[in-house]
C-alpha cells in the first residue's frame, strides 16, 4: 500500500520496522526514512498507517505516541476501536486482497474498505482510498469482519484446495498446469453467476459411485479423504436447501 | 464438444438423446439429425461419442450396436475398458474443464486427455483432439482418474467455498462482487506459483485468536464452522510438513 500511496503522490516521511533491514528496504523503495524505534518517529504526520500482523498491533499501540493524529490500521479482523489507545482520531483502510511479499499489485480495482471514528476522518480516508483505488466501500467493523471470514473461504481455503490438487497430481507425476484452464474458468464463472447455480461435479449430481472411488483413491491422504467427505456432505445438503428456496 | 468438432470441420451425422426435445435442440445447433432410439442410429459412423453422466453409460452401452466402430466416452472417472462391451475399437476424449449448459467454451486451451485401446485408435483420437485444442495429453485411465479427483478439489470444491463466502456475505447484506478481485488474484497466483508457497490467511499464520473469532461468527452456520475448523487443521498440518521438506 505504501507503493500505491507513493504512486498517487503521497509523501511517506518515515517507515518503521522492528529490524533495520526491512525498515531500510521498504524506506528505500518509498524514498523514505527508516526508523526502528517507535518513540523516535515524527510526531506530526498527517497519517499513521499501521500494517502489521494482527497479533503484533498490541505492542505497536502501547509504544506509539501520536495523540490526536489520524491513526489507521489495515486489518480485516481487528475492530477499529483497538486504535482508541493510540489517538482520538482513528480509522481503518482494509484492502480486500491477498498480497505476496515480492509482487506489487495494481491497487486500482482492489476494494478498499473504509471505517472511521468521525465523519471528518471518514472523509479523509475516503479521499486517500479513492486516490489509490476506484473501488472504495464504507464497511463498519462487523461488516469488515464478515468480509474477512468470507475471504478466508474464497481465497485462503480455495488456495489450500488448489494445493491439495497439486499434491494429488504430483503423487502421480502429473503437472499442476494441467488444471490451469479449469481454475481460470472456475474463477471466471463466479464473476458472472451465483456460485451454487454453476456447481458441477460428482457431489452435486449425488454420484455416489464416483465419490466412493475417489475416496478409495485418496487412501494415501487420510486428511484429504476426510475433507473430501465433509465437503461432499455439506455440498449435497446445501444444494438440497437451495433447491427448496 | 459437438460444437467444437463442428467448428473444426467435422460432420455430425446424428445426435441421440432420450428426449425428443433435447435431441432436436442439439441436433439443430449442429446441423445434424435427432435420434431418440439407440437401435435406430446409423451403424457406419467413423466415431461414436458418448457424453452422458457416468451412471447413464451402462444403459447406453447395452443398447448401442456398432461392432468394430471407434467408440469413445468423455468421462474423467470411468475406465476406458467399460467400452469393450460396445466395440473392439474404443478410447476416451476427456476435456478437463467445467461446463455450463448455456455457455459455449473456447476449446483451444482445454486439456484434452486422450486414451485409446490401440496405437491406431490413439492416433485418430490425437488428431481429432488436436483439431479442437492445442492442449492434448495422453493419460491412461489411472492418470485420468487422478486428474479428475484433483479437479474435484480445484474446481467443484473451490466453487463450493465461493458459494459459502457468498452466503456469509449475503447474510450481512454485502455483495458477493466485493470478492471478485480477490478470487481473480487467488486463481492468477497459482498459475505462476506452487499453491503452498503463496498460502496466506490466519491458518497459515497460526493466528488462533482470529480463527476463534471467525468460528464464533459462524455460529449460524454450524456446517461451515465444521469445515472451517477441518480446513484450518489440515492446512496447518500441511504447512508444517512442507516446511520440513
Amino acid at each position: 500500500m505504501g507503493k500505491a500511496l507513493k504512486s498517487a503522490g503521497y509523501f511517506i516521511d518515515e517507515v518503521y520496522s522492528r529490524t533495520h533491514k526491512s525498515a531500510e528496504k521498504l524506506a528505500k523503495e518509498l524514498d523514505s526514512k527508516p526508523v526502528v524505534q517507535l518513540d523516535h518517529i515524527a510526531p506530526n504526520a498527517d497519517l499513521y498507517l499501521i500494517s502489521v500482523p494482527d497479533n503484533a498491533i498490541g505492542n505497536i499501540l502501547s509504544e506509539i505516541n501520536v495523540p490526536g493524529r489520524l491513526t489507521v490500521h489495515t486489518s480485516g479482523s481487528l475492530s477499529m476501536n483497538v486504535l482508541q489507545k493510540a489517538s482520538k482520531n482513528y480509522g481503518v483502510l482494509y484492502p480486500l486482497q491477498t498480497f505476496s511479499k515480492d509482487k506489487s499489485l495494481d491497487f486500482s480495482n482492489i476494494p478498499m474498505c473504509i471505517e472511521a471514528n468521525s465523519a471528518a476522518n471518514e472523509k479523509i480516508l475516503m479521499r486517500i482510498a479513492g486516490d489509490i483505488s476506484q473501488n472504495v466501500k464504507l464497511l463498519n467493523s462487523a461488516q469488515r469482519k464478515t468480509a474477512h471470514v468470507a475471504a478466508v473461504f474464497a481465497c485462503n481455503y480455495a488456495n489450500f484446495l488448489f494445493g491439495i490438487a497439486e499434491e494429488i497430481l504430483r503423487e502421480h507425476n502429473l503437472p499442476f498446469e494441467l488444471l490451469n484452464p479449469l481454475i481460470s474458468e472456475t474463477a471466471r464463472k463466479v464473476m458472472e453467476n451465483q456460485p451454487h447455480t454453476v456447481q458441477t461435479g460428482p457431489a452435486v449430481r449425488e454420484d455416489i459411485e464416483t465419490m466412493e472411488e475417489h475416496l478409495e483413491m485418496l487412501n494415501d491422504f487420510p486428511e484429504y479423504q476426510k475433507l473430501y467427505s465433509l465437503l461432499a456432505e455439506a455440498l449435497i445438503k446445501n444444494h438440497k436447501k437451495k433447491g427448496k428456496e
